[in-house]
């Protein structure tokens, strides 16, 4: 006999750096709920587009405030966190390849998540740039050209905008954002309120 | 010998639901960490125009996630909080009470906070109608002929877009905004970094 597994959705782009936090933290809040992740992929800058919500740093006020609070809540949490200067950059790219190693190399997601989440807010990074990109990729052990076939597949640029869709249309407006079943949390600063639903 | 006196400003708005989640919990975290409240009433409609922010509520999927959001914490601060429909409404007035009040009759400016929260947040009147704000002030005590006399001196006017400038020029974009001296928390869900850095 099988009970229900408990499970918490993870909305997250990777351009966001409170989904950097979350993502450091929701493994083991996970693991001492006893509860699955289940990592949904989304692109954050459709979500936007869709909701008319807008970068929290396009307030710049609000920008340099949370600068601060970022590293307060790294500080707390003892996890690394330094502000990379080329935020916000597109992430199309680099959802699609999360989207399409879930899909395709589902073996490969964790390492490949570790790697962007890495080089964007610990190692300051451009991965805007294709050839940051390329090397960060190669120091992974991901090869460039399957990458680029991989991120080109009409398949998985639709499972993206699909996964998008569905967030905004469940009422997901900025990253990240939790589910445990409809329940929704947004913001690294609400695990606790995850982990109470959870339990 | 005095010390030199522990203190949190406490920067709020009555129309934000977050600023009265923070006026119930503030009391009780200064008097733990032993510091006194120094109270700044401002226009948050003032900031909004000033920095480019806008009301959470003007994105619609975040204004929905919000109300239950502070419901959430409402239930975890043990504090009433009943939604009202009339939000947002132009709290002009109220703030220039606030200001007034505080300036000539300091003895009072508890009373009135306390009656226009509680108005807004727990039993949803209209303050921006006249007679329910009359009725309102009333109930606590207050007069409502020298009341309008109080919000109409041009010093009381003039006092509060100071309180405003000055919020922007240190930062503020939002209410609740608190300083712990140079260090700025935004938002009711920080009072654990404001209370970590009185301590």
């Amino acid at each position: 006999m099988m009970n229900q597994a408990k499970s918490v959705e993870f909305f997250f782009d990777f351009g966001s750096p409170a989904s950097y936090l979350a993502y450091q933290r929701l493994p083991a809040l996970a693991a001492e709920c006893g509860a699955a992740i289940v990592w949904r992929p989304m692109l954050l800058g459709g979500v936007f587009k869709a909701t008319g919500n807008a970068s929290p740093v396009t307030v710049p006020a609000k920008g340099r405030w949370m600068l601060n609070d970022l590293q307060r809540w790294a500080q707390r949490y003892g996890v690394p966190f330094v502000n990379n200067p080329n935020f916000p950059i597109n992430t199309l790219t680099l959802m699609r390849g999360a989207t399409g190693l879930q899909l395709r190399r589902p073996e490969a997601f964790a390492a490949y998540c570790d790697a962007v989440f890495r080089a964007l807010w610990r190692q300051q990074r451009d991965l805007g740039d294709p050839a940051v990109l390329s090397a960060t990729l190669a120091e992974a052990g991901f090869d460039a050209a399957d990458f680029i076939a991989l991120v080109s597949e009409p398949e998985i640029k639709a499972r993206l905008i699909a996964t998008t869709e569905e967030a905004v249309a469940r009422g997901v407006f900025g990253a990240p954002t939790f589910f445990v079943g409809s329940e929704m949390h947004f913001g690294q600063d609400r695990l606790d309120f995850v982990a109470d639903a959870l339990r």
